[in-house]
């Protein structure tokens, strides 16, 4: 079972929008036994996309094309489409039914309601352009919309339904992944090769990030192999059995928020250079009202002084970006939220506003839990802005992780 | 000039890592003169790596590929394209210098420094993966990192002078592109399509976003042309002139930015359902420290209450997702800190805590300057807790940008 994902629009080969659809169906794809080797991304180019779609046709059994289904000028994919087919573009009565009760206002409702002859209309719930299967010599082409909360909603409940009943899948892939935070690539490497050595046809991956490293292994596994799937459960075993206070199964944040939930601790934050980020990390995941009293945002002096009682002459002798202002921050945090656990940070995101003594670069970063038990110190990140303040986000995280999963502190001995 | 942009990874085809880098390499290559038609991604599998080399480096002039020059296991770039052009890995004394001075501790130089004979370094300042250029029969084949902070650096420093140097483009792309916020796409494609019927030759782009929409125009000038690029700046004109009071021009949080900067007005944030996301959006530009003052991020109504002193009896009465609560953040805000303008949000964000008379999605916005002049009103966003949270953050900032740059209210008449 062959599956093709094409991404087409100007918008993605032109680097206007970054092509996160194709990644998304891999991963549901993979969820559900095919096995992904490419991903192609075209412009809205009919010339380009027809001798594209004769050569996905050619080699595979399903292609699934994403993006120039809308009812603007640059939108080409089912003319495109209807021309591959040698088909009309005809009039669904049901899609602009549809489309009219849900978007009475809406202007493009009859160029929506256009599909190729023979197209099998995917409902879209979200936005207005619909999906459309087409079937062939034992293929099908499928064309979603390029929005992804569109693509997604459409995708989970049409299209994996119809692939696993019309395209069923005869291999299983097997695949898990575990997460190693404040440690880096070289210092688990090591451990994979002399597993790579052992286990050679298990496929193994290393993905570094900031402040974290992950760690993925699959097996692609015939209907009758039932034992296989041992090899990458020894391998995150030993993992975790090598770095046994270091561990995350799902994301830091998301077992942070689980543990927050589980554990009915409250958390509040003080954030100066990281801005608000991590508390609009943690607010993306639904439920994190439950736990998150909110952060208060200190990004110049004044404020922390006004809303964090942090002493002027702290801040005058020992600079923002000390442990000894983070101190007080969090101490006025406590006090002010009564939350279980504050986290807080300070520093020089940069570019401009480093020192020999303290480079861009440099956070302070701080723990405490409602006894005053505090866990403070510096990290260093190389590189820009947008680095220091992703690192800063993950390593606060990890650290409030680290604290609460495995009672340890990170910077205190 | 044909150049191919291609992304190698398993990290990237399975769907974990999202593919940045063609994108940014497209845009950096426009600017240029070089048009890029497709991004093609590829497992770190030999086999199909060697056949894709094959075919692009017969097709295209330039193949720029991204990704699997690390040392751990799954990288296998530098050992396929040592084969493909039949050459061995040998060692590089300069990169092992280097690496050695950058970074005594790391433990994989010796991998890092193993290039195919014949190969060109690129200095990478930011990690460990240098670049490679191989040159052969006219055409070029550039190795290039997969983590993106990495390649952006070497593609600015390296990549684009040798490419304009040694391959240079015959053609200049003229491209502009305009934003019209607080509008949506069907507002503005009955103008586009005008346009079209008159300019055939000129590409028009429509690309719709949470809370605004950007148009973009292009041409393809070759070098004695100095004239056809009026019929892009023609479209950008029209649409400035009809809709004169909702234009940005590079992004609605930059032109924000520098119009604080430019008028020394400081900015105070208090953020419930967007949690901190407006205040991290602004923190991610250099130099916001100049009128940032913070944000209040009360997630509870309790934080509500404490930091920014709103009544219980509104909050029980009127509920915290109503224009009598944000009024009263406005007034508390503008109290605590000083700040010429304020901005504030309340919503319920989803996907639970919806009513009948508030249904998920429903976020009010309120903004006020400091003479208390306040516009306060709803907006309704369908879709996941994501898809709210984002339209809230454009939309309070485009309303802040119409209020400063236009001297117009919002929502009130």
């Amino acid at each position: 079972m062959h599956i093709e994902i094409i991404a087409i629009g100007n918008e993605i080969v032109s680097g206007y929008t970054i092509n996160s659809n194709a990644g998304y169906i891999s991963k549901k794809l993979e969820e559900n036994g095919y096995r992904i080797y490419c991903h192609l991304a075209f412009a809205d180019d009919k010339e380009i996309l027809h001798k594209e779609l004769e050569r996905a046709f050619e080699l595979s059994d399903v292609v699934i094309c994403t993006g120039g289904l809308g009812p603007t000028l640059d939108d080409v994919t089912k003319e495109v489409v209807a021309d591959f087919f040698n088909v009309k573009c005809v009039f669904d009565p049901q899609i602009k039914a549809n489309l009219k009760k849900r978007f009475p206002d809406y202007n493009s409702i009859d160029r929506d309601a256009l599909i190729p002859k023979g197209g099998i209309p995917v409902e879209n719930k979200v936005g207005t352009a619909f999906g459309i299967i087409i079937e062939k010599d034992n293929k099908a082409l499928i064309l979603l919309p390029g929005v992804p909360s569109e693509l997604k909603d459409m995708f989970e409940e049409s299209i994996i339904p119809y692939l696993t009943k019309t395209f069923p899948s005869k291999q299983k892939i097997y695949q898990r992944s575990i997460g190693v935070f404040l440690k880096v690539e070289s210092e688990i490497n090591p451990l994979l090769e002399k597993y790579k050595l052992l286990h050679p046809n298990t496929e193994v991956g290393i993905y570094p990030s900031l402040g974290y490293v992950t760690v993925k292994a699959a097996k692609i596994l015939s209907p009758d192999d039932d034992f296989s799937y041992k090899e990458v459960d020894q391998l995150i075993g030993t993992i975790k059995l090598t770095f046994p206070k270091n561990i995350f199964e799902d994301s830091i944040i998301l077992d942070l928020h689980n543990l927050l939930l589980e554990k009915k601790y409250k958390l509040a934050l003080a954030e100066s250079c990281t801005g608000g980020a991590i508390s609009s990390a943690l607010v993306q995941i639904p439920g994190a009202s439950s736990y998150l009293e909110g952060s208060i945002v200190t990004y110049s002096n004044e404020m922390k002084i006004k809303l964090l009682h942090v002493n002027k002459n702290t801040l005058k002798e020992k600079g923002a970006v000390s442990v000894e202002v983070v101190d007080e921050m969090l101490s006025a945090l406590l006090e002010i939220t009564g939350a279980d656990y504050v986290l807080a940070t300070s520093g020089i995101a940069g570019p401009g506003g480093g020192s020999d003594e303290k480079p861009v670069g440099t956070v302070c970063i701080g723990c405490a839990s409602k006894n005053m038990h505090k866990d403070i110190g510096f990290i260093h990140t190389q590189g820009s802005r947008e680095r220091v303040i992703e690192n800063s986000v993950n390593t606060a995280l990890a650290i409030l992780l680290k604290r609460i999963k495995y009672d340890e502190y990170t910077f205190r001995k």
